[in-house]
């Protein structure tokens, strides 16, 4: 077995993050820059219909999640007890299986948000804050010293957007909130495929050493690396934006959605 | 003795907080739909009586409690110190004792607020937010590990609200926040069920392993299932709200407050 | 010496705090009336000279307080590093002297915010803010396990104080917060006479009982209690103003103040 | 040796925010002058320039900074893994690369912001923030216990600034803030100056005695009157700005950035 479940779990779901704000870095830059060209309109058709396809695909990921986590065939498949041992299943699964519930809720919020039926605004915001603060505050922790320390620096990550996400729901649209929430995704996604690298080396062997206290220096440094990294591949992102517009002209910002409001 | 007091008291304080959440549940999304439909309306009377109301019930569950936790059988009869023994006496019926008359105050400055001697607007939420506040800081925990996990998850259900009551103070009326606080009261009184099932079960029996690591997880993982169930009371109360005014129009939203305001 | 130093300054110190509780609840309820009396008016002058007199006389006892703090006969004289032990002096009364010298410093901000030359508004609350927080960061607790728990519910009362006035750099003229801050001042200054009994009893012998649980738990209520009387004291003058202004009119609201600005 | 290298990255380091934190107790009163003395003028071309202008000293100090901790005689040269060891190489080099960096990516962010090129309003305040936040998160303290203390205290002062800036992306150009700021500044200059002094002073010899209680105290107190210092240092710089601007009337307070916008 040269891939171990853990490092592929851990890559898919930085994979997942990753997308997100992969996606955001492109979208936030553009309705900056729609924003500005024509400061008077209205958040349009557009814009909704992209946040409800955004909350389908999260809704769609979580739900992929919670299904993989409790039918994998080490998984539970919806055994919370078990009546052989007279103890829990392996609750590890059941963990992940939560955490993807809260995400499915908040995908499902954005989703109902931008419905005829209108949920009140800032709803959504508040469901992917609750959905973040939950992986931040029951996430799991071993009690080896090494596991502890990246974790560690995973919940800043985590904490930095939930708090992000809770400010947007006093203040929506503010452009530099929805930038640092962008950056916290994109740096949670990256340091999870760091996680799986140090704790369980796909091609197989021990991972770090746990006790060697410079790699705990070293990894702490690499953090604020992908986190230097992650503003790289914003930056960039942006950039293409922008050039992207100013080859097209201001009329040109909303063509990605103009398919989704055709009927406009 | 099958059912021992402190279940009972669990699962007395579990049901107050509950039932203020589940009437909250009803009430905020009531109130949204109605301020939609006239955006231009100013709060009415009948909000005023509403809040009146919810003060008394509160004043008076909260008298209610500090007499019975004074004049239950083993209770201190109002007497702090005990001459025979020459020490305090059992200072936990004290303790809630203390906790209930903030919320005895919280319930006394609601209704004052809202009577013709008008108090300053935001000191209702203030009184409830240190009510809280002060359960939170307050609360006494047993040294078992398994106690005192229960009671900190409690503590996070009972920051969250209070926290949310703070920022009314400040942003009064401002729905997301009272839906959050709601969602924060049904969590801890269900949790305080939990906790006495946990704990103390009804049944008799001496309460769950309190050091088996495997139940700390479960039980973690319980909270959370928690926080979804009460969501799913506040969206199901919320449907029913709002099926019930596209049912009657509009002009049915205040439907429940008529007999309060029939002088208007 | 039935009295010990330690009783006498916790006393004063906590006297000085308690009547600038008292004093802010009367101003402010009266403060409040006006502004609702004629809510068009522009701060007056005589507000103004009121927190000018209120900043000279924060000065004056700070200024006091340090002047004792030195020269009182076990106190360092202004020497700072003693050449006969080759030691610092006893560095207690230094401590006390750099607390002082920042309220000192927020009664000069007080004065010259309102003298002609203008500072920028809310720099009178941030310099108070300032002073609390030194106060609470600052404060040398002794190793002693009562002691440690008392001066901890101290640094809560002092800190809600810190953050009220922190807040209103931002938000100032807010009733709630500074109802909020006056009754943390209330409840500081009656804590601190509390400590001294429990301490250092004035009436002399060795003070509660450092290791008994119970005491720990019991003065954990207490401080409540003293919260609970901080209010009643803000709620009797606030009514006891409310009368006096009903009893003279609107019109009669300023009058503690028309003294103060005969010139307008 | 009698100027060991610590002393030298401490004071060089404590310079630089020293210097910053006396240019603006010079620059951010002659704003808040300039905009009391016409209050509906924009912000003009002038204070864009010299924010570009700071953005770029910033930039410039930190690109020197990174040049310096990689190539001086023991430090790394850009090497990561030593071969030959097979280890790290010294990790504290690195260290500092890494927050000079973020420090870098902020001055190119206040650099860019005020080009044609405009990005959102506040990234400057958040990049700022970022680099402080990373400055005081992922400190090395060392094990010694006085050392730990000195760098608690400079974490307190790092941890004001990057709060207040954080602040000011939501409230830009609030002159408490900036006040604010600045003195935060200033203090952490000068406490790297003590820090210095005190672990390595320059004169050579061991430091200060690591187990002293009394030098903890000492040093406590000697933080807060930096902190006094510090403020001094900003009042006499305002009042001297205030007595500039006098001598020349109001339409003296732009006199120093003239130069700058001359082609306006």
């Amino acid at each position: 077995d040269p891939m171990p479940t853990s490092f592929l779990g851990s890559a898919l779901r930085g994979t997942f993050f990753f997308i997100f704000g992969l996606w955001w870095s492109v979208r936030y830059p553009l309705k900056y820059l729609r924003w500005k060209a024509n400061a008077e309109s209205q958040p349009s058709h557009g814009i909704q219909r992209v946040e409800f396809f955004e909350g389908a695909v999260k809704a769609f990921f979580a739900l992929a999640g919670i299904l993989v986590e409790q039918f994998v065939p080490a998984g539970p498949h919806l055994q919370l007890y078990s009546p052989e041992t007279h103890s829990w299943t392996d609750l590890t699964h059941w963990h992940y299986t939560t955490i993807y519930f809260f995400f499915l809720l908040s995908g499902i919020v954005d989703v109902v948000s931008h419905s005829p039926l209108k949920l009140p605004l800032g709803l959504d915001r508040l469901s992917l804050s609750v959905a973040l603060f939950i992986e931040v505050c029951f996430h799991d922790y071993s009690d080896a010293a090494l596991d502890y320390h990246l974790h560690s620096l995973l919940a800043m990550a985590i904490f930095a957007g939930a708090l992000s996400a809770l400010l947007e729901v006093f203040l929506r649209d503010h452009v530099i909130l929805e930038i640092f929430r962008t950056s916290s995704f994109l740096l949670q996604g990256s340091w999870l495929w760091q996680i799986g690298f140090v704790l369980s080396p796909p091609w197989g062997g021990p991972g770090w050493d746990q006790t060697d206290r410079s790699n705990f220096t070293f990894l702490t440094m690499c953090f604020c690396w992908h986190y230097a990294g992650a503003l790289a591949v914003l930056t960039a992102n942006s950039a293409a934006s922008r050039w992207y517009v100013g080859e097209r002209g201001p009329r040109g910002v909303p063509a990605p959605c103009t398919s989704w409001d055709g009927q406009e």
